[in-house]
């Protein structure tokens, strides 16, 4: 069961001006599921994205690539059931084709549809199922749809993931709506899943992709479920100019800086939530790394327990075998690590120091800490200043129970 | 349940002229289990040693290091149960006692002995419990004692790792016995779990040093079970020198070749043994990567695949979801790689090329292979001459299982 999700309620979520939603049944893997979302995105709106860095990525991604970079964005459809992805040059027809329709339907180029895709990788696209479920999706378009999207983004996930924030922005009231879907194959590399994220705000395009990248590098790529780097990992902000404010036109603005660290907020919700709701996942665990000699050994240290199955089996058992986390850091890969400077902490317990265990340690509180649902471990490497923080979840017979019978 | 491994039996050990083994029971971690092993090496034996790269590595790594470098060996002493690793200077002061008090008994000095443990981490070894079994221990001193030896070295194991081979060495009868435990922590990086070989070839020290490089980089480097580097990884190559053979003095003659490649078959059959045996494994599947445009590329493919939790559920569930082997060479880390170059074959069945399913390849072929013991999954590049195996197993309820209550 998800872990510490709070029930999402349609009232939670706050229309953006300039957007709607709308969804369909296409019975792409099986009937009876939402499976189709479109979101339509009013005139002016600046769209920004980052998108997977696996060389297998998805059709639908290089085709969003593409687009963005050469329209102004109208509409996202985003499908699930099947990834689109290792389907070769029939995949990359595919979601030209669903883009193609799309304009048709709405009056625009095809060069205005960005194309999401999210389920099994290596089977064909059902594209004419996908095409013939567009006009109801469409007549189904309002603004108050959020929560309803949020379901239809949905594949192993048990709960939607959504998020609304209001802020004031040089006397402007502005709104920021995002959801998100993901639970296993999520380790995004400079992405996500599938984030969409929209707020009414008024930025150009060029400093809304900077911020992009800075959101997903403080949001999305700091959570790790598996490891498993998604092929279709796909993060999309998208800012309709509604609310009223002055355009932000610079990165080095107030306005910038508050906006960017609102969009941040939202993003770091959302992907906390997919780890809560990572593949059988019954505890959170916050890892921070401190006084690393740079952000890249703090990755790796912190990136080596995330991942490691004998840490994560050991929290779902609430197990204080924690010698299993030195291990970790020792293997990361730092080479002159000196390990005599290392302490480790589970919350507020000084667990290791000094290359071995604290002298004043005790196994009880170890066993305490482990019983929550909520960790941090900290490690403090005593080698400079950088930090870095991670989140994931562990490991439980209920992963290897999804992920053996997911395609079934 | 290990796969494919036959019943080992006594009688299948061939002794070594010059080495005997004993155990004893401690009760390190609980009564009544073998959980000691002394192995005695007569007077000019040479011995060679490769340890984890872990920098969290065990006070008896350290210690085994340094009297490698120092000293003839005369004994090894070994012990489960508690790994001494992660216990600072008290786990040092630990490894040096047992190696002193072993040498008092022995009449040798506490530089000629090598100390080995294996169990829990970041917890205080049990020093007295070993000592007071080092006289039983000794008394048990035989050369036929190989299958009780591999059984005192056991863990998480479920079945004990022993191999014997004989060559003939430029006319001379030589003898290589070997044994290794391991189960889990699997992920040797320059070294094993634990492997104690012995040959009765006679070779310098040197040259011998040299092999055991190679040995170890052809065998327990190219395992893992579940990418945890251990903190206690050593393989250990003892040759007494009681063959016969004019004593090998260089690694350009064909009797070092002849030997190193016996020794090394000896070594492959133990790593594979404890993959067989990795923990909750039902499925050994051997990855061959192919045409690498670097033997490092080839790593990052095969240990991605090697890795990936999403992978090795597939496999446990006999689905041939093969897609998520796709994705796993896509974030393998090769930022060049041209995925439409790639063939992707599950033992003979052509399942991807062109960067997506093969036109040819038929579900029921796939399942077919994934329903046996054994697979193979083989990645061709078509990016050079590089190539890598390296042998794994799937990831099952059972690993979970044991990993949740390792320690109780």
């Amino acid at each position: 069961m998800p872990v510490n999700i709070p029930t999402l309620t349609a009232e939670q979520l706050l229309p953006v001006s300039g957007v709607t939603l709308g969804i369909a049944e296409a019975g792409i893997k099986k009937p009876g599921r939402k499976d189709v979302l479109v979101m339509l995105l009013a005139e002016d709106t600046q769209t920004a994205g980052v998108f997977t860095q696996n060389r297998f990525c998805a059709a639908p991604v290089v085709v969003a690539k593409q687009h963005l970079s050469l329209s102004a964005i109208r509409a996202l459809v985003v499908n699930t059931g099947n990834a689109n992805a290792g389907t070769g040059e029939a995949g990359m027809q595919h979601a030209q084709a669903t883009c193609a329709e799309l304009a048709k339907l709405l009056n625009c180029s095809a060069q205005q549809v960005l194309p999401f895709s999210t389920g099994v990788i290596m089977e064909p696209l059902p594209v004419d199922k996908i095409i013939a479920a567009l006009p109801t999706a469409i007549a189904d378009c309002k603004p108050d749809n959020w929560f309803t999207a949020a379901h239809a983004i949905m594949t192993t996930d048990i709960v939607p993931k959504a998020v609304s924030k209001q802020i004031q922005l040089a006397g402007k009231t502005v709104i920021i709506s995002g959801i998100a879907k993901g639970s296993g194959m999520i380790r995004p590399n400079m992405a996500t899943m599938l984030g969409f994220i929209a707020t009414d705000a008024a930025i150009e395009k060029t400093v809304l992709q900077q911020m992009a990248r800075f959101v997903a590098d403080h949001s999305f790529n700091r959570i790790t479920v598996d490891g498993d780097t998604s092929t279709n990992d796909s993060l999309i902000i998208a800012a309709t100019g509604k609310a009223g404010n002055a355009t932000i036109t610079t990165t080095a603005s107030a306005e910038f800086m508050q906006l960017q660290q609102a969009v941040t907020d939202v993003a770091a919700e959302l992907a906390k939530m997919i780890v809560r709701d990572g593949e059988g996942a019954t505890k959170f665990i916050t890892i921070h790394i401190e006084n690393g000699g740079s952000q890249e050994e703090c990755n790796k240290v912190a990136y080596a327990i995330a991942h490691s199955p004998l840490i994560k089996t050991a929290f779902f058992a609430s197990d204080p075998n924690l010698g299993r986390i030195l291990a970790a850091i020792g293997y990361a890969g730092i080479q002159d690590l000196d390990v005599a400077k290392i302490q480790l902490y589970l919350d507020d317990v000084l667990v290791a120091e000094q290359g071995g265990r604290a002298a004043h340690y005790r196994e009880e509180d170890g066993q305490r800490v482990m019983k929550q649902a909520e960790i941090t471990i900290r490690v403090v490497l005593n080698r400079g200043n950088a930090t870095t923080t991670v989140w994931t979840c562990d490991f439980s017979y209920d992963y290897v129970k999804i992920n053996a019978s997911y395609r079934s």
